[in-house]
């Protein structure tokens, strides 16, 4: 039993994960024939008829290490965003990042990071993992950020600011002058990291995106991923864009081959695939106006959305709600793992299943 | 620039990943029509026939998340090597189980790691970003491990001892038994973990796997990937087997979704690949002794080997000979990286491969 004692303190803390059922699972114990899931923010489009022709042709290359620092996947990813490539870093997912910008930025015992309550959940996972102390200012009223509540956590120890915007699960989009005014008043050595998972789904995305401060020299990250606009979440595809000496360092440490050699041919053909993006913005942001409504016709609250999802309080138990859709084969999203309990999230689906969902909310609430 | 030297001292460390040129590269570099690449240990049949269908039909999902813990590819791990499935984690590559086990067990600044010089790059890269101290005793004679030496580093802050069997680059593969009397004799603190990337390949396996071991109640972990003999290097696919309590820490404080859908369905699809697998047997044992024949006759020092690559030394500059093998469009591996320059390895390949690869060392040499 020495052996197990030997652990580093730091990782027993950490609660086994209980995975959710899955669309089998739900289907299989609810006797249905189909289900809705609206519940991780993918893509309502699906994979993009581009990337799966691509996988299906390059599935032959599968047994290939990728190119380590995936050069080419940079050099698209800089011609996209018109930054150097030497900027830009991919990781196995943004989760990666997040986890090498901790490991690069902050000592353990020492340093801190500062973040938002609740926030995305990899942001304080990775501190735990990393023995590194995690503060967090409550977010305000409606989810809204408490610029001076984040600014009172940070000391002279402070490695790393994250903000997620659009923050999820509320979809609130900071303007880009409030985020600038944010970066000005940290301390030389703490980092702002701009999470923007989320931001192609802002209207307009340049009210909001951080991006051009950092393009003109501000020290920042910004953080983006294939998993929600590009649909390619499952194929584990994210990146940081970060002053040139930082993505460096990043490279130097990352693990070669982080990045599957398929979610990199994906992600260039995806980054081609100018319909799907136009075709992924026109339905999330119609379906975003469309549950707006038909949950505020049923009485919900529903927060405004710069994202592909929408958080809203019934008028009833949350909890009750998402059972009953469950048990209809709708899969939605509560939040008491995000301290909001009596709140949901409901991912904005394709049209079929956005109007699936609220016929189903309106019967849900009728019989209440 | 405060910024910038508030990064961890650790992380400076690190050289720059310098990238090899790729095979188009090469193409173009020396004007070829056909680049053979015998450097990386991948598969000589290259992607499973029955895996590229998987991945064509499956392209579709990629939008989605996998389910996080990959109960489905553990199962099947499970049932193919007769262990329990609470004792599997899948990572991002066996890469990631590695970074992992050190996350886990040693304490930065406190624990210790040791391992053998030269070792798998990986072992020390995770060690050094994770600010704890890798000690390394030197391979005896034609690689041969020396035990007595490795344990003379061992102490009580010893949290894990890395072994490679077989071993690269040396392809040894060390006797069952002497792998049980080295964990014997460790610490109980000190965790044995057995890097059996190449086990499929030792003849006979059982012999060389400690795997039995494990199942038997020892303490130690086995690490395994998909890259080699199941022919997914690029998907990225590893796992470790470990005791539960062990793979229960890992997966809590795992990323959840580090492994992507398209290597969990490609896994599970060549774990039913028998046919695959035997002929990738078959083709790789059947090489290897050509091969090793083929440089003898040339009069190259071949040390025998358990893997399906040869690690040998030429009779001129070990550099020479690499040289002059690309400039004719044949990458194989120099070894000035561990420590041999005058040594080669090169990866068993094809029939037409392996044919070629001989030819053109037979002509290179006879010019010297």
């Amino acid at each position: 039993m020495e052996l197990r004692k030997s652990v580093r303190p730091e990782v027993l803390d950490f609660k086994p994960y209980t995975p959710g059922l899955s669309i089998d699972e739900i289907r299989d114990r609810y006797g249905l024939n189909q289900v809705i899931k609206m519940a991780s923010n993918e893509n309502p489009l699906g994979t993009s008829p581009v990337v799966q022709e691509v996988l299906a042709r390059k599935a032959g290359s599968a047994f290939r290490y990728a190119q380590a620092g995936n050069p080419a996947l940079r050099a698209a990813l800089g011609r996209f965003l018109s930054v150097d490539p030497e900027m830009i870093v991919a990781g196995n997912g943004s989760d990666e990042i997040i986890d090498l910008l901790i490991r690069i930025k902050a000592r353990p015992g020492v340093d801190n990071i500062v973040a938002f309550c609740p926030c995305f959940s990899i942001y304080a996972l990775q501190a735990g993992l990393c023995g590194v102390e995690l503060r967090q200012a409550p977010l305000g009223e409606d989810m809204r950020p408490d610029w001076d509540g984040l600014l009172a956590l940070v000391d002279e120890h402070t490695a790393l600011v994250f903000v997620t915007s659009p923050d999820n699960p509320s979809g609130y989009a900071a303007p880009v002058q409030e985020l600038r005014a944010l970066q000005k008043q940290l301390p030389e050595q703490a980092l702002l990291v701009v999470d923007e998972a989320y931001i192609e789904f802002a209207d307009p995305v340049e009210n909001h995106t951080v991006l051009p401060l950092l393009k003109n020299g501000a020290d920042l990250v910004v953080l983006r991923t294939f998993s929600k606009m590009f649909g390619l979440a499952g194929l584990r595809l994210g990146y940081g864009i970060m002053p040139a000496w930082l993505a460096d360092l990043m490279l130097r440490v990352r693990l070669p081959f982080s990045v599957n050699i398929l979610a990199e041919e994906a992600g260039m053909a995806v980054l081609r695939d100018k319909e799907f993006q136009e075709r992924t913005l026109q339905v999330t942001r119609q379906g975003r106006t469309e549950l707006t409504r038909g949950l505020e016709q049923c009485n919900c609250r529903v927060l405004s959305s710069q994202a592909n999802f929408l958080m809203f309080q019934p008028p009833c138990p949350a909890d009750d709600l998402f059972q009953a859709l469950l048990e209809q084969g709708i899969i939605i999203r509560p939040l008491k793992s995000y301290d909001r309990p009596d709140w949901l999230r409901v991912s904005v689906g394709n049209e079929r299943e956005n109007r699936q969902f609220l016929e189903a909310v309106q019967e849900v609430l009728r019989g209440k």
